[in-house]
């Protein structure tokens, strides 16, 4: 069986335009202060195939702070610094909860559910710090999303960072519940200086993309030829993406949608579609689960034209 | 890019003979007393793939209690009935607890999590009952299985049913609690029935296999030619399996394994590589979270050979 | 120090014209449909004293379902027949939950809390049927709080106990999720047949007061003379009183009140101010969290005016 | 009905000889590094009576660390600034949870159950700092203990506030969590300073006994005349003591000993018998509830040969 090639100029195009008439667009996140200034009204979308070119429209080129997106990279680097040793300090289930509930902690011994919500990023988080300086440690995982990217531009917002820093109550207690069970190794400040900094990351939509193209490509940049991790690995992040990236939408995601995916409170998603494309879209209004309302139907829409959904039968 | 096709009589031949050779098979469910004397040596394995071609090995022939496997053929058939009107009755969303847990319907008015939670698929069976006859709707269900696996032999264990029945408690427990809320519409006693028959359900490797092959081909059966839903629908039963399929393990079988899956207590479980195989593989012993052993590990050595995991890059 | 002693008839009318000049009269329970239609407008107060003497007013003379009042009667009843056993079934801790919650039975093996629960009045009644046959079983509890209240008319209202039956399936789901646990060892359906039936027990204030005296006086009727339990057992029985008989709203009673009591859902609250008086009241308003709102404010005002709370320094 | 006056000097040779005996004593509290060389062997007990007697035996004279009771002191002090609007901040409910559980914060919007959980004391200490420095709070605290103790000497022990300090991430999780919701009003670090202190006030047993007496006076210290609660807010504190004293083993304190108590994890109860007398006990070993193993016995016993259970027929 085969299929005709999309036309995945004519896609951006109809869905951006489709995107940008809708007039209910969520809610954009008010908890980090600096973030509930966006205008609801931006969409951006890009798309990056496994050849390298890149289709993108709307407001692709205008850097959003990635949030939670980023939990994707420090996912993969924590699994290069210590590999399967990281899954004592985090589990692999969809949690059933939102993405700041600290309920299942109390009952699972301070063990997150996966590296997706909060509490598991800021476990995951720790790792990567290891006893190191917090300045050393965010350097390090800034230049991995560079390198990622293959663009040295790319920076961490400061006024984000420290806006969240002020009023992450709710972070600094999942913190410190971890810590009082022993699973944060690292002061809780340092540990959660380098979580607040790292969800600050800003990333247009063409850039994020580009980094999110090594989890199409078995592990492999196809534009660098460089390897970042080996294929089973990336398949298994891909496999995390899709049961845990949307938090307690992960489901529906799966269902509408049929990508790995994960998504920020700034309103972006990254989107995996293996062995064709990796895909960045951004709308700041939010639904109920925290996750992106246009970036998800946006998503829906772009999967039913390519037929890219991982859930259909012809490849 | 293309890969070899995987030479899948060798591979179900190797893979039967690994799993033959185990020691550590698990632990028979013994909740149900006429499961409990299952002897746990049993392994089976069938693969149909998208020709017909068929590839079994081991006891595949030996028919076992399908149980929770045939939640897939009954959510099949209510969005047949009703549509979309289903989610009225069941979410989407994996449940983070246990297959048999009943906190979330108290937290969220009586409305199960998923279709494949014991509480979803009563809410679900219920559906398909509608105010008719059990033994009705206990004919129908059967009949599109025998349809599916275009066997008409496929037939319902008695003894098991009646052992379920009465034991049930926990599962009248769960259907009691909804009915509470309105969320069952029938008598609890008929819902109930029908929902322990139909999990009594007695199938071999090959027949389940050939049962789930609409699914991996985007709802038509290749066999037969004939439809039994819509391409979209087969995609969504199939990320519903992969995100829910099994329990709070389903996190850890997509990350090992990478198929859409659906588990039975019975040791039985269905795998979806959409566009290429349906898969049955059948061994009685069951990890902690209530999922076949043997099973798991032999659909990870099997994605691993043949590269079927939705989640890798090459197609 | 000592007090005079209060002026219990002028304490009585004063309470009695309050409560029926309020408007504010809660709202009557519904789920029991039998229930739903009373009228809201009653009012009836009775206190007899440690000496026999009777001060009632309002309605007290007006037959209402006591409901779970009748928990404090089986317990008694369970504690006489197997002692200190009982407490294999049930716990003596406030439950921090409605009085039909499930949850906490999931996560602590199917042992409820305590007997005043929904789940924890199940499981007495469970120990009190011991395999006889229900109507046996009815009986006896029936006679014991007849000699209670050293009255033989007082009866069962089939209508109500028959409506509960119809609607019970938060009950029946309690019941059978214990049994699933082997906490329930009858049927379900006998026990929750004479669980409904002593439910449904009908009584008025007076014959209430009058039924809960022996708790005021160290287990031993005055009236009669007859000891019903000894006297470190009728502590016990307040002390559980005081700390579960009003559900979630236990804490809210013992600092208002300061009495050990328990309501049911027909309105009533049976109150007991040791060494001083047996006192029941009853107003089908409830308040949310399911406790008669006009029969607290009148236990508060009469406390307040006897000095008897539980709590208070001076005796 | 009258009773002969209790030997109490007698009723107190006897229980400290008796505990002194015992060998199993519980398990000395680890979680404060300070606490944990505390000699388990350690017994005291003091009881002071309303006419001001006192009657002491055992290690009556020993400072202990008197940890959470110093909520009693905090709570009358709360409520003498602010009065009934302290109960926007902390609700008057039993938990059913354990003493530093944060679940039900996330069910109820962060207000913690009642002030004598972690976290609802945490809430307590937060109304008392109000804007001020934590200096000049402490110092307001303290004085107001050494006030109702009679005694200048009262004290906090440096030592185990620092080490509550640096360890006490759980208690971080609360404050941190319940500031997100906006519950606490002060800063964090300062709200928990003063928290740690408090908690880390030395008493012995005399001085404990006698920092409780307004308790079981209506609010008034018989021995210097002064009034420091109204005779209502006395018996109010007396029941939170009553149904929250002990945590989620309040329901087995009613229900064995029959007296308001609060314990702390340094070993300490104190214990109310309103009319009668204050008593302080301590032991350092614990039980699974958190609260002095030996202490719960010893009450029990005392009020068994006093008689003086609230909940007996008696006065």
């Amino acid at each position: 069986m085969s299929q005709p090639e999309p036309d995945l100029a004519a896609i951006v195009r109809d869905v951006v335009a489709d995107m940008h008439a809708r007039e209910d667009r969520g809610t954009v996140a008010t908890y980090i202060p600096e973030l509930a200034n966006v205008d609801p009204g931006y969409f951006g979308l890009a798309i990056v195939d496994v050849a390298g070119n890149v289709y993108a429209g709307g407001d692709c080129a205008v850097p959003f702070s990635i949030q939670s997106i980023s939990k994707v990279f420090t996912l993969t680097l924590a699994l290069g610094r210590i590999g399967d040793r990281l899954w004592r300090y985090v589990g692999r289930e969809p949690s059933g909860n939102r993405f700041n509930s600290i309920v299942q902690l109390e009952h699972e011994a301070g063990v997150p559910r996966n590296p997706f919500i909060n509490a598991g990023a800021i476990a995951v988080t720790d790792v990567i710090l290891s006893g190191r300086q917090p300045r050393e440690t965010l350097g390090e995982i800034l230049r991995f999303v560079q390198f990622l990217a293959d663009d040295a531009t790319v920076s961490i917002d400061k006024d984000v960072a420290d806006s969240e820093k002020r009023t992450g109550y709710r972070n600094s207690a999942l913190a410190n519940y971890m810590k009082s069970f022993g699973v944060i190794q690292n002061s809780v400040d340092y540990t959660l200086g380098v979580y607040f900094h790292h969800c600050a990351i800003a990333m247009t939509c063409e850039q994020l993309a580009r980094a999110g193209l090594f989890l199409s490509c078995n592990g492999t940049n196809p534009l660098t030829g460089l390897s970042v991790v080996s294929a089973e690995r990336a398949r298994r992040i891909n496999a995390l993406m899709l049961t845990c990236g949307h938090y307690d939408g992960s489901g529906e995601f799966a269902y509408r949608v049929g990508l790995p995916g994960k998504s920020g409170v700034g309103g972006g998603i990254l989107a995996i579609a293996p062995g064709k494309a990796s895909i960045a879209v951004w709308s700041p209004g939010l639904d109920e689960a925290g996750n992106s309302h246009l970036g998800r139907i946006a998503l829906e829409e772009l999967t039913r034209r390519t037929g890219w959904s991982i859930f259909g039968g012809v490849s």
